[in-house]
């Protein structure tokens, strides 16, 4: 049994999941946007959050879980505010809309915020702040997890979710610097992504519900998260998940449905997004040369022992994107199994 | 001698500090405004930002750092946002007006942000997103620390500061929830309070230069702080830090001035406040219970073996607030002692 990845190109991965998504019901222009952003997430290298997840989304999609026609409409909104209604569609649909229009306020107004409930999940958070840098903007975005993966700091109760934070900044010379990380010390992709390849987390990713470290990814059911900084990853994961989720009148703390247990009730996801327009702050091609500034003395400055370079927010992901736009995106065995799996119940040719 | 820490009521706080600032220079109206923010950090439990940070203010007015009679004015504005130009007054005053800005920019557009340049330290993040609760709004706020204390994750040279984050969300029977916090796993300040008490810091708020942990206080100068959860925490300041400092037109990385060695410089400090208005989302009152049931739900879960109750940020702040306004500021004689020599430097009565 071979455990070599093969490579596949992005626009085999797009037209694969395109049709993937049709067959499952999905209108067809619809369907490419999602692939699209799904096969982007897996350019980028953000393995947890691209094909890995067509499996569950055909069938959140075959239960009933999503609409298939939504009505995507502003709820709710001032000049540089809007509530989105995602009504229950895909949450790439939906936060790619939230994306237009926050830079859409942002041009007129110089910052844009806007909230959306009734979505669902929508890949990785970097997708969307990198929609902004096109607009030269800066963006900033929070979501409300999928799941409940981690109690309240000190707590046995899975009340809070990984609630991931991104923003992204644009340069001129060097790769846009793009955070995008889970309030927890892993995101809950990556034991997922353990549990499916067999290998053991790390101390320090989860612990039990005796506080014990937990690092057999396939009882990760057993135990929760461990948020950053501990009390202070709590803090961030919980107020940036209200701004996404309590505000904007989508579920959170134990409204929230575990989409992998459950897959035909409505989520009720929550997300914002933020847009900064740069040019209403400063020349906009001062502002990138100043942040090649940032780059350059971060990666000029010296390293501690047994440390080779200097890493920014984003750097890997572009280094990644740059090999997997060249030699295509690797697929491991297991993943092609279940991916054929998938594509054999659509009745659609495999990967 | 004493090592027990006396009592001094708020009242007595704000008259001492605005006498003392007077007698540094600063005009009647704005000493008691920055004299009274001082106080409220104190009675908040900010320890390391309240009259503890009065000599080193004195200090800087007195070398000429700070502009006693500054022309705080708006450079650039859009609808919903502004840039301040804080020319170089007390940083006080100036994230005081910016929050103000915010906020009447917020009741229009749903959103109001504004970003200073040339202002200074303010004392703890927690003061200015508390006074947009006033006016039922969510604050988000985040500065470029005023000294750099660590360096890139896996670097040696320290390019940047614990670039504070803090967020406040008003809730209805419950305290608000106030997360104020440094991107790193201790704020100087703390260390600073350790290094006054004489009292070692726990492992992992400090490394060496050779990446071995530090625990004397008194040697912070040799060493850098830890960023929380790793190279996540150090995204997160370098994040923040960019949206508080250089989209501002502030100091960032090498320009920063270290504030505790160059009393003279200008610093160029740069922060940024966001407001939300909550009205444009949701009811108000449906929005404060819907927090309300969040406090709920956190402090009625279970407890991991070992922990007494589940706490929400702000929680220990609330409880201490009460307790000083009922008892007063606790003054430590160490403390005491340095705030004598600071009042006989300025011939006025000590505290």
């Amino acid at each position: 049994m071979t455990t070599t990845s093969r490579r596949v190109p992005k626009s085999r991965l797009v037209s694969f999941m395109t049709q993937a998504l049709v067959a499952a019901g999905l209108p067809t222009a619809d369907a490419g946007t999602v692939a699209d952003l799904m096969a982007t997430a897996d350019v980028m290298g953000s393995d947890g959050h691209g094909v890995f997840r067509l499996p569950n989304y055909v069938r959140r999609i075959k239960a009933g879980g999503i609409n298939l026609r939504p009505d995507i409409r502003i709820d709710k909104e001032r000049p540089a505010m809007a509530v989105l209604n995602g009504d229950n569609g895909m949450g790439h649909l939906v936060v790619s809309e939230a994306a237009r229009i926050a830079a859409e306020k942002a041009k007129t107004c110089g910052v844009g915020w806007v909230g959306v409930h009734h979505s669902n999940h929508a890949g990785p958070a970097s997708l969307y702040v990198r929609m902004l840098l096109e607009h030269d903007m800066i963006g900033l975005y929070a979501a409300v997890g999928n799941a409940n993966h981690l109690p309240p700091w000190g707590g046995t109760e899975m009340l809070l979710s990984t609630n991931p934070i991104a923003i992204a900044i644009p340069s001129q010379r060097f790769p846009p610097i793009v955070l995008d990380m889970a309030t927890t010390v892993a995101a809950y992709g990556k034991v997922k992504l353990k549990a499916q390849r067999g290998e053991p987390m790390p101390e320090g990713w989860m612990i039990d519900r005796e506080g014990k470290p937990l690092t057999d990814a396939s009882r990760a059911g057993e135990g929760f998260l461990l948020p950053i900084g501990g009390a202070k990853g709590y803090g961030l994961g919980l107020t940036f998940g209200i701004l996404a989720g309590v505000l904007n009148g989508a579920a959170f703390g134990r409204d929230v449905i575990d989409f992998n247990a459950d897959a035909s009730s409505v989520t009720n996801t929550g997300q914002f997004i933020l847009a900064l327009d740069i040019a209403a702050f400063m020349d906009v091609d001062d502002f990138k040369r100043q942040i090649d500034g940032v780059w350059g003395a971060m990666k000029s400055s010296p390293t501690l022992p047994d440390v080779d370079e200097i890493r920014l927010p984003g750097e890997r992901s572009a280094h990644v994107a740059e090999d997997r736009r060249a030699h295509g995106v690797p697929i491991h065995p297991d993943l092609d199994r279940v991916l054929a799996d998938c594509a054999a119940g659509l009745g659609i040719d495999p990967l």
